[in-house]
């Protein structure tokens, strides 16, 4: 098995995941080289990971011959050109969500995706890698379920890291961009659909932060598709029992459902409150076998010389249009904006 | 205990689940008249379960000195002029959902209320009564879950008995009338607000009927409400697992579900499946408990001589209001119409 | 249909609970005479159900020949005798668990059941009669889960009523008698044998008082069936989450459980634990349909002259004599006695 | 971080599964050697998991001065014998289960690590690893669920797959040896006590061929340990939902269960049956990151010269001979045998 050799940009909490999943994880693949602003870090994480070639800037890290692969964790401002330089230098891409953090930067990616067409492009949607919504996918298109009517997915944070949240909320870019992305992927991947309407509704019903600025600290987002299916997406921030996403795909003949209860393992405990089963605190934890197996499966597309058919750079466009209707519809108060 | 006397006029399935229930199952009540415009079934009723006073009239029944109160389990379309009747002769009445057929009809039910500000009126929303949705209400007043921000409910109905609820559909008034109207209360019972902007969705996914009737199989209707919390409510025709209603209400500090698994017993099953449990197939068996503490409550109002204090004439109208914007919403492709 | 009269001996917490049900939840039903010791008591809950005959003396109830059944609540000890009485004034006779105190009462009372073959005998198996359980029983009858192999069923009080429980185990009989009766009952219904060997297990872990009795806050029971099933029942007095009653059947090809999580309704709360559902708090209240439903049995044989055909007399000793083997087992540290 | 280098000897199904978790999943872990009396297949697997020294003599493989410990996954007559000869040449051992073949090679195996106390042993009870089993575990041991009195645990084993099972009864050892010892060494673990008197019953209720190999389809083995506490298990080969363990351990204030439903993953699926998950259909999938997790521990043992503290060669032992107890007291038809 020919090793692929992966180069990654961000050394955040999430870039630490991906690093720690390239250099231990995953058959067949080396972490060959680690870049990021803060050349301490780089150091560090490069020791304790054994990894080869450290970097400070990005566009050297892409310059060496030995990488077949960038994965960009960086900063979402910093995606769409880091995706360009990468590509220029002949490298596949593995990029985080979102895309970019508006829709010209989306469709400038979009061409500079067009002008590689031999290189890979795959986007960090990794709850589609997440064994039970793959399941619950393989179920959709074997049409297990008839056809798809409505998929509501939430997605909470827990409130007992509300703190945290909230010194974080100014640069966040507001709950329909930074949380709904990922559900708005799902509404789509599962509903085979374009979205044709949205209404953004919902409030700050406790943190006056919200408030000021202009957001919500439980919002809304409801999605008509162009097939008349229905998206209806929620997030909070306030959420009590830990780090929560769920999903529900109703269709004609079947409804399927992926962590009604989001049970972190197989343990249930009976006590004085009756049974009950603890969830998730922690989003890496939740999600750790999707970022492994999306990286895996970015490591063998590079290996194989494949491509993902239903993962492309069109769907990160769509998605953060998506979001930025949602944004303005509950901005403005009016209710509902058609897309396109 | 004093013995309360009741008329009840309809014997259809819910009239004759009525009937029992009243004749059978509520201690210190008797089943006193039954009135039928069908003059066999209700001789056949009356001998089943023992009822002296049989009635084709219903102005005749209501003449009856010895009863202290009526139950209205007709068609839609005579309860308003028969509340009017009733209570003109003095009698206490309880009415089966919806109030009117229209906001007129309601707001007429209204004014003949108000005259008569000594009598009882109770309406059928007796989903309030279930023990789970009881205690749910319960815990919401207590704070238990903070504010209430989303209410998510959903009516579904069995795919298996398709063919005859598409025989009933051209007469059904469409699912925003006829099966959203207890989603609707729920929603303005647990937020404790009223609607304020509302949007009706979904299609025809499977059977062309409804999109002659220019109805849907699957139908959505998103509700903002003027305290800003969020009604999302959601009817099919098309349940694989039987007759299912499911109400989340998510508060910021907790979150309630009542029948996320709708499990008709305590048994479940491991076989080949999995591990599953079976749903209710009919709406009279999931709601048995209710109807009979709706009937007992009507009936303990009229020995104490206390009225319902948060279940009014004006919910029915608010409710019947709601259904028909959304309903209008949904006919009209505009997508969400101000109310009041 | 004929008004079967039912009269009531035993006006205590379980003797009230049937009183009540037999005057006000069971069709063609009426309960014409109770009968307690304690004169007051009887006098007020003759007032409160309507009763036209009350009795402080057993045999002079059971003189009134307006009475078509006795129902027998008394304290064990003297179940054996009343039956006699009921039985030899013509009454058919349901009397609750268990038949009698010791293995020659029950003994006794098949020759008096025995010597009446025109009238009916019903025990207070009401488990039996739970619509989960009897749904079990159904399944297995139709051979759904193939062989049944082992039968695992659970007692549990809870733990916050631990207080009253020891004042009354001085004279309870001990788990094995108390509680393990119902178990036992049930291994021998779903395996459809008799049992060969027993092993009674267990400690006094936490409350002294059962060592010096003798007995178990925790106790094991294991049945060896005459068809090599394995009966497995477990008792305790400590139990965190409520009164609890759960039951496993397993078969050669699928499994049956009841209650598995023993939620009291279909709500189910979210919050900082987790999820969770509630559990009973109380028997009468987890039981109150099931009850129903014997009483309900026991009229309809009597309208219907029918008779139980698998719930008779004989189950009575049956279950009686191997809670006697559990318990001898238990107190001799000898392992195993076979039964017969 | 220290690279540990390892041998691992035996490529069946589960040692191809230790081989591929020591090369690909466990940071700071080489996979140096393996070995197999299949030279082909030993030249295979090295191949694909880029493994430098590949044996067909296990001793040579021990005799190589780069590796630092050997992990056995050879039939179980083998065991003691290997165990001997990679601590003579000074290496670590990981050995699967069971320890031996008959409790006196156990105790061979004893004086065998006695006699290198500066190396490390480890016994493959992977479910200990688990983190259900784990996460239990910490809550017993904090006290959370008070003494423990009861440990239930089942091993079902999938019917599907029925016909490979009866090819290997012959030479399996028998329920209570093959299936039973894991759930043996759960019992243990969490009561913190030894077996004192077991009963082995069951039957061979469908396969003719267990009756002729003196064994049962369908096996239970009571436990009473040293401190009263119970240990109930179960194993079966007959379970139609997939490959199943669930343990319960009930303590005198709180239940913990892992497994109660075997779910595989977070989808749930509502179709015509009601509400249903899937169960895991194969043992190396359920047990996976319980796999990669013991061998995690393994090799942070040696790196950080560390040893197991609460799992010892003498647990090997006194699991396989409570084992043995049940073998006899199920063939004899004698049902309880003291220990010791």
């Amino acid at each position: 098995m020919k090793t692929v050799k992966i180069g990654s940009v961000g050394l955040g909490r999430l870039g630490y995941e991906h690093a720690k999943n390239l250099a231990t994880q995953i058959p067949g693949t080396e972490l060959a080289a680690i870049c990021d602003v803060n050349a301490e870090q780089a150091k560090k994480v490069a020791d304790e990971l054994g990894v080869k070639n450290v970097y400070s800037d990005f566009e050297e890290m892409c310059s060496n011959p030995e990488l077949d692969g960038i994965a960009i964790v960086t900063p979402s401002f910093l995606h769409t050109q880091q995706i360009e330089i990468a590509m220029n230098h002949g490298k596949h891409v593995f990029c985080e969500k979102p895309l970019g953090t508006d829709v010209q930067q989306c469709k400038d990616a979009e061409k500079v995706v067009e002008a590689h067409p031999d290189l890979i492009f795959q986007l960090g949607f990794m709850r589609r890698f997440d064994p039970s919504y793959a399941e619950a996918k393989k179920k959709v298109d074997e049409g297990k379920i008839g056809k798809v009517v409505l998929v509501r997915s939430y997605t909470q944070d827990p409130r007992s890291t509300i703190e945290g949240t909230l010194k974080f909320a100014p640069h966040s870019g507001g709950q329909f961009l930074d949380m709904c992305v990922h559900d708005i992927d799902l509404v789509r991947w599962f509903t085979g659909a374009n979205v044709k309407n949205v209404w953004g509704l919902g409030d700050a019903f406790e943190f006056d932060l919200y408030k000021e600025l202009n957001d919500a600290d439980n919002a809304v987002a409801v999605l008509q598709m162009d097939n008349e299916a229905v998206g209806f997406i929620f997030a909070n921030r306030t959420h009590p029992a830990g780090s929560n996403v769920e999903t529900e795909i109703i269709g004609t003949k079947g409804t399927l459902r992926i962590a009604s209860v989001g049970a972190k393992n197989l343990l249930e405990i009976i006590d004085e409150n009756g049974a009950h089963q603890e969830y998730y605190q922690d989003f890496l934890e939740r999600w750790h076998s999707a970022f492994v197996a999306e990286m895996t499966a970015f490591t063998n597309h590079i290996r194989n010389n494949t491509k993902p058919t239903d993962l492309t750079v069109y769907d990160g466009t769509a998605v953060s249009e998506a979001a930025y209707r949602c944004k303005e519809s509950f901005e403005s108060g009016r209710v509902v904006l058609p897309i396109r």
